[in-house]
């Protein structure tokens, strides 16, 4: 069988989202087939981005810098505010380039259930970041679920009487959704929702 | 977005077989969170990998040790040999843990189409081992493919005249095959080779 050492690094790939054993070992495999090509490669990203990783101090992306490359970014609108549950949301809207401005991350989202308290978010620092002024517009980016809109309004509490303006995503149809296939919920938000034609 | 060096690992990980673009960012965000219960596993590993990496100057398998411990085994049973065509064929059969000798990797098959020939497979270091003596039994463990098969029947052919049982793998149904799914290649051959009831 193999080694100890390519046995641990399987292992290893195998917890990472996506991958499970059997691809996993396909994975090592190619790398081993592939040292100059995906191995070494893959070795120098992984230990570069370590060397460097870093939690942005204002935001809460995570970046290889502090402050993160879109706080740093002068050309990024300072009054415009994003707030998202998770730096993966943050990616999610960054790469579509669709947000002009800044970003904060909350951490999570509130959760009986999970036992997740505002104070285990980081709604503090977002206060802190919009009493500091220069802010004209919020936009809650929390998920469509019932914790996700539990925390948007939460938020929304929380910012009431700072002169800001407080948005949030959409709700409705998703590009090419077909209404046969798409759930309750959705169709009734989307019709709650409804807009005269333009 | 991303800063450069997490680009750069995100394209990293995303040529791996099984990761796509998507879930390559996926797995580097879940890298990013999980810095001492993923990132740097995985980081160790790889180092400690690509540090000891070595091909089994016998039989051709990738390990951290040459010969392999396969062939550094001194319970392997040195009379049988598999021949495979891949590293992954050897791992694939390892697992199982069901062929008690030893093997031997190919790097391949002859295809006429990707002008594969003999001199491009580990072929004349087989038939050296071979001719060593001490071998009782050389299974020819290829693909159940056209090239597998042509590999298998060209090979057995320079294996002639050596003292050695040539024997290949078993075509037929697989364990849970449903005739009704079956191609009818795979049915031929199971009725082909059909045998009296025990």
């Amino acid at each position: 069988m193999a080694s100890h050492e390519i046995e641990t690094l399987t292992q290893a790939l195998s917890r990472l989202p996506g991958l499970g054993p059997r691809s996993a070992r396909r994975a090592v495999l190619h790398l081993l087939k592939k040292r100059e090509t995906a191995f070494d490669p893959l070795l120098a990203a992984l230990a570069s981005v370590r060397e460097r990783l870093a939690t942005c101090g204002i935001c809460g992306n995570v970046d290889t810098s502090d402050p993160c490359a879109i706080c740093a970014d002068p050309r990024r609108d300072a009054r415009a505010l994003c707030v998202v549950e998770e730096v993966s949301d943050l990616w999610a809207l960054d790469r579509a380039r669709l947000f002009p401005g800044r970003f904060h991350v909350l951490g999570g989202r509130l959760s009986a259930l999970e036992g997740i308290r505002p104070e285990d978010l980081a709604i503090d620092s977002l206060i802190r970041r919009i009493a500091a002024g220069g802010i004209d517009e919020v936009v809650l980016a929390m998920n469509a679920t019932l914790e996700g809109q539990t925390t948007a309004h939460f938020i929304a509490e929380r910012i009431e009487g700072y002169p800001v303006r407080v948005t949030q995503l959409a709700h409705g149809l998703p590009v090419g959704g077909e209404l046969d296939y798409l759930d309750e919920g959705t169709l009734a938000q989307a019709l709650r929702a409804r807009r005269p034609v333009a």
